[in-house]
């Protein structure tokens, strides 16, 4: 039985929960989850509603006409999603394998609530990989000289397959400018350190040379700004002195791996709002 | 500026935060925070609702009468606080200092959000660290032929000093069923196990004794069963074979001092509900 | 260039480290890693020792004889292994895929540092995922009647294929006390909780009804007592009321793999000793 | 029984394990930890080797005569102490009490396995806290004026007392470079982030306003670089978008409380070695 999800931010008045909690109920909807949140030093209120649309009055096709008139007075933002429409996922690879046979053995698992219809990469190293779980791989070589038409032939790819979300798993390549703001909080990224700590290159070599004792991984939406957009997820992993720069590399893939695909999964159940360069996520 | 605190639990059914966002609304509050929680498989409907009561039209002492008015048809468990009625906490004590010096530090730093009107021990061993911070402290000895005597006792103080939580900070007593049932999720303990691992006796000689390579602590609701109630929060910390027991105890008190008090604090701000042996936890 | 690794434990004496490596260093080796740890309550020294076998002057098919010499007098119980004498491992499955996927995408990447010549399985569900990866797939139905012949069938691929060690990789079969004793410390389980809490069938259900707030997983060897073998790893995650017996189950399969990996991997790196159903790990 | 505890690193090179147990045995002494660590890529060794003197032939006056025939040929860098030797700390402190609480706790139950002759601190805030716990409290104002004499008067203290080693207990005060560089690895600060994020000032700030979903705190020895020195202990806690400052600050304390203690025990307890800006911990 599919259920509407409702995302919204708006400055903080009084009477918000009501106004949507209301709304719902007097349409015969049952709510599921609510959650909201109040930045309070901001003055954001944030909700995610989500409802059954078993008895549901209005059908779902007019719905966007009613939350349109909720949300105007208010001044929300909103975005209306259900739970059948599953997301459709492009993932980009280089030549690392852990993250996309992480992603593609969770895919087949149910876990993440998304398709994947297309993976594209630069380098020809990971086909074998998409090819036995079947899914279509399509190469796209990537040079500075060539990189404006490389990302017209992957955006053409995007739009050909009403792609939602680009994940970059271990892609390792610079989106342009024009690229990332194409696809606003529709690109996630894993960053193999614990933003802010080490961002761009190396990261597991720079962790080795200041000593730290714990690294970490990050997943964040991509902006213009490289490593610096919104934070979705972080975790990390102790470590000793006893670790060789290939340890951490080893070590870190664990937790790229798990920290991708669940802001992957979150992102993809619509958990997740993104706001001032950080993220609200209903979990 | 006061707010109100709304904690309630009944069988799922629609229209129940629209109830209470409506009530809220349209007596003139604001909605500070608001969580719900539904178990599905229970069938069972969890919130917190807190509100600014400053523009709230309802007087302090009429809002029991209006809540119940919500509650009954609804057949809603409630209970309902105010921010500025702060907790009245009984610490019970014997020899080990570490939790009690944590929660007097956090206590003198206004982390805890209570009052410890009075600390109770069965030993004396601990009253120059309670003098220390002021605390009134009373030496109620135990033994087994004066457990009941010692018990009247101590509740006579419990009424006396209008304790609304008993924190056992490492006591060391068990305490008789007629006790923990006069004080239904008002008693909290902390075991210095991963539980259900290691109930009882000596868990960090049974540790390790098991070699088993996290230890843990956990603070839960006492109930006539021992170290059998519902669990308000755990923590754990890793371990290797080099950790003698006498090492187990020292690195465990870390984690004993801090799920307690995280369990206190909770408890205190009225962020959780026990059900079911169980806890929903809203923060 | 391959280096020699020296498992050993004894009574605790004297001059353990100076005997080995003055063993060592006489016969021109150079020692690369050198872990002891003593066991004071039980008077045991553990060792393990690597040293480059560049420049050593005792052959490798002489060196048990020497180490017999050493070792004799000193009451040591020994093992000797060889770095380029690479693991051979057997995965037995059942239908959960994601702690084989795990383990067939870390050796092709090369971190296990061992081989896997097969996999066997009671069902078939998983064959696709073995031909992914060109492992060899055998089923044996397993029945409550047609256990041992199963098992000596199972023993038998294991004989053939010269398998060091057997990785339960969620089989789901309760292997007899003849199978696990015929190899001890050489079958290696991953369970789906932090034990001792919650052996046995279902853990994760045990888990969310008694509201812990944290689950784990372990792997431990097996011996003829259900999940009572040395503990291997461990790892947890924090959960909360939100998550569902489901939600623990995908959780907690993040949890599986990356326990299992690590296990197998050191057992694999021979850095593993067990003892008094506990184990030294020299990482 | 005391022990002798040798902390030592030089070039790598073969034969220095045998030729310190060598020492120990011939001279009647038993190894109770030996622990040894090669940075193969830059070809140092490190090593703590710690014995029991009971029926050790060389008198503890000679010893260092005796070391030091060891080390030179073989170029090792060394220190010598003895297990009876308590470290002697002094706690400079500001106007925060959580960790000076904390270590006075710990010192009173003796698990710092330190001394603490003296606190200093620029403000009399704390004196209640330390005349609580019997210390002697020194207060000097520290202003920019008046840098320069107040650390002369500190550096006056420090000798008087014979203070082995200064615990920055959050003082809050940045240490002139000719004070930090007159006791290398002999002053431990407790910064409140996870290093290198996050160096300076208000962390706890930033942290928030990058929207991080792990907060940290770090522990290093000082050097004339801010939040640059060895890193010798850190610790993380994860933290969500309802966290506010206030209470990112309050967790923090929790980390810095525990990763302070950790660290001053370690370098108390000589299992510290500090090289190339980063550490080398035998625990």
């Amino acid at each position: 039985m599919p259920s509407a999800i409702l995302l919204t931010h708006c400055p903080d008045q009084p009477g918000l929960v009501r106004a949507v909690a209301s709304f719902i109920a007097e349409n015969g909807g049952n709510i599921i989850q609510f959650d909201q949140h109040v930045d309070t030093q901001a003055g954001i209120f944030f909700m995610r509603a989500e409802w059954d649309l078993e008895n549901f009055v209005i059908p779902r096709t007019d719905l966007p006409v009613f939350i349109r008139a909720l949300a105007e007075p208010r001044r929300m933002t909103w975005s209306l999603h259900f739970s059948d429409q599953r997301h459709r996922l492009a993932l980009f690879v280089s030549k690392d394998a852990h993250c996309l046979y992480d992603l593609l053995s969770r895919h087949e698992a149910g876990e993440l609530e998304a398709d994947i219809p297309l993976i594209v990469s630069n380098h020809e190293t990971l086909r074998p990989a998409a090819e036995r779980f079947g899914i279509p791989f399509h190469v796209i070589p990537v040079t500075s000289a060539t990189k404006a038409e490389a990302e017209a032939r992957q955006r053409a790819l995007i739009d050909d397959h009403k792609i939602d979300t680009i994940v970059l798993a271990r892609y390792m390549q610079i989106l342009s400018d024009d690229f990332a703001s194409a696809y606003p909080n529709r690109i996630i990224n894993i960053h193999h350190s614990f933003l802010p700590a080490f961002p761009g290159a190396k990261p597991y070599h720079s962790a080795h040379a200041r000593g730290v004792k714990i690294i970490g991984a990050t997943s964040h939406y991509v902006t213009g700004d490289l490593d610096e957009g919104p934070i979705i997820e972080q975790d990390v992993i102790r470590v000793t002195h006893r670790q060789t720069v290939a340890d951490l590399v080893r070590q870190g893939r664990d937790l790229e791996k798990v920290v991708l695909s669940r802001a992957v999964r979150w992102h993809a159940q619509r958990k997740v709002l993104a706001y001032n360069n950080k993220t609200v996520i209903f979990v």
